[in-house]
């Protein structure tokens, strides 16, 4: 089969033998919003070129968004592979040409409000067999970052918090930004991010701890090489103490490398163990989304037999 | 005399005489962002033009930060009137001209962090007179919110909350900003406005309630048209919960007009009784601070006598 994991700004592609494993990969900076409406399938085949043939293509990602390909639905938690792969929309284009969307997950937090992801979900289902027996926390660090509780195999709940993107707005765009020298654009000092982390515990809340980014690089208490670090230690300390799980459960992390470190560096500061998983589980989580399709509801795309030719 | 309020992207003057009364206000959209480096005495000048005689000049605001004319040290907090005149920098130009630029405040939080205010001292000092004996809450609603704690002429200590900002930054460069039409920049509605500080009491943490703007715009669950007021909303309630005294204790509120009443339509839903307190005490305080310093420390240009023909 062929995974596609298609996002706002990057393509890749994986083309997958019968167990899964990784024959191939392909990535190219395609994401959804470098592609016009109707461009999806010339976009598609240009990125898999070769690899097109009978085989069935599963794609995850904000290609299933209202500005991909097919807006598809959301899944609502909780939900197992089984019923994400019910949620599974077709697309189509030139001569009986098919590939399949998964749908985002969405879910309702204590107070009703709802939340949703689309990708992360693909991601989830690709580490959950990693993961020991019982209840897990499962953390994809990001520009919204994910936390997920799952247990046997279900996605109970998750949660967003927009950490990484409230990170870059007032990086990019507040007065916070201007004392920072050009080029620092995240935590490269583990020391002024760990002041972050730290004052994140402090009372006063988030929106006086930001203003103090401003003080102490003024008052040269933080110096301004070390101001982007103590701003990313102040607003991911704040995530994990309003996210994470009492201290002592260990947080699986999935992600981008640079970014699963830094939440390795600060999960322990509050007592809770961080786990890296597999960062490419995206492959694994498509690969058995296939496969459930296939056997939940063959179709011809995706039974090997009836395929071929397609 | 002559009070000057001298922000960032405002200047206002005003004529006062003996008693402190305004006899004639000029503003201009001459902040100090617009004047390039040795223009202020010309500016100065273009503003006051016939008003420009002997009568002392005292200024506030960003005049005196690094951009500004002349970088003037902050006093410390807790500070009364004369602690401030006593900070006092003087600028001059021309043939002997001057003028004076009132210091701004600094204190440091239960947990050591600088915070720093420059021409909200004056507009505090300008309201105390005002204010009940025994101690009292000040908040000044903004683009960094000051929330200050004052008794019997002193400024004990304050904070700021980057709220204003945040705001801004969100609405303007953040996916939150997207779902809303063009021109909605702020609180206009004030049921979706109500819905946003209710939120502000729920469980999660800001970082996840702020995605929930954009999730609860996606499910039309808060039209379009009301994302800004629940935004909004849900900034302000967080800063009231972060930065205010117990509920029970009123709060002293100095500001723009439309900032004012949003915050008395936010405090009551906590607990607080919102008191508004004149927004113009700008020219007060800078009357009170003039009058202290020719007490204080005789000076050519502040008394009467000596002044003459300066």
């Amino acid at each position: 089969m062929i995974a596609v994991d298609w996002g706002t700004s990057s393509f890749r592609a994986y083309r997958l033998d019968g167990m899964g494993r990784v024959l191939d990969l392909r990535a190219a900076p395609a994401g959804i919003l470098t592609i016009a409406a109707g461009g999806f399938p010339a976009a598609l085949e240009t990125q898999l070129g070769d690899w097109l043939d009978d085989a069935p293509i599963v794609m995850s990602g904000m290609i299933g968004s209202r500005q991909g390909w097919r807006e598809v639905p959301y899944v609502e938690c909780p939900a197992d592979v089984a019923a994400i792969a019910r949620g599974l929309a077709p697309v189509e284009w030139g001569a009986g040409q098919r590939a399949w969307i998964v749908p985002g997950l969405s879910c309702r937090d204590v107070a009703g409000v709802p939340d949703v992801m689309r990708g992360e979900e693909t991601q989830i289902l690709g580490a959950l067999e990693a993961l020991p027996a019982g209840e897990a926390v499962i953390c994809l660090p990001g520009t919204h970052s994910k936390w997920a509780r799952v247990r046997e195999g279900r996605i109970l709940s998750f949660a967003t918090a927009m950490t990484g993107e409230a990170f870059a707005v007032l990086r990019r765009h507040s007065i916070l930004g201007r004392l920072m020298p050009e080029g620092s654009d995240g935590a490269t000092d583990a020391g002024w991010f760990h002041a972050g982390l730290r004052r994140a515990g402090e009372p006063g809340g988030l929106l006086h701890h930001l203003f103090g980014v401003r003080s102490r690089g003024l008052f040269g208490e933080v110096p301004e090489a070390g101001l982007a670090s103590y701003l990313s230690g102040m607003l991911i300390g704040r995530e994990i103490a309003d996210m994470a799980p009492p201290a002592g459960c260990p947080v699986h992390l999935i992600g981008a490398k640079d970014l699963v470190a830094l939440y390795a560096l600060a999960l322990p500061e509050s007592g809770r163990e961080p786990i890296a998983l597999d960062a490419d589980c995206v492959a694994r989580g498509l690969f058995r989304l296939a496969a459930h399709l296939s056997r939940e509801a063959p179709h011809p795309t995706l039974s090997p037999q009836a395929g071929r030719g397609l």
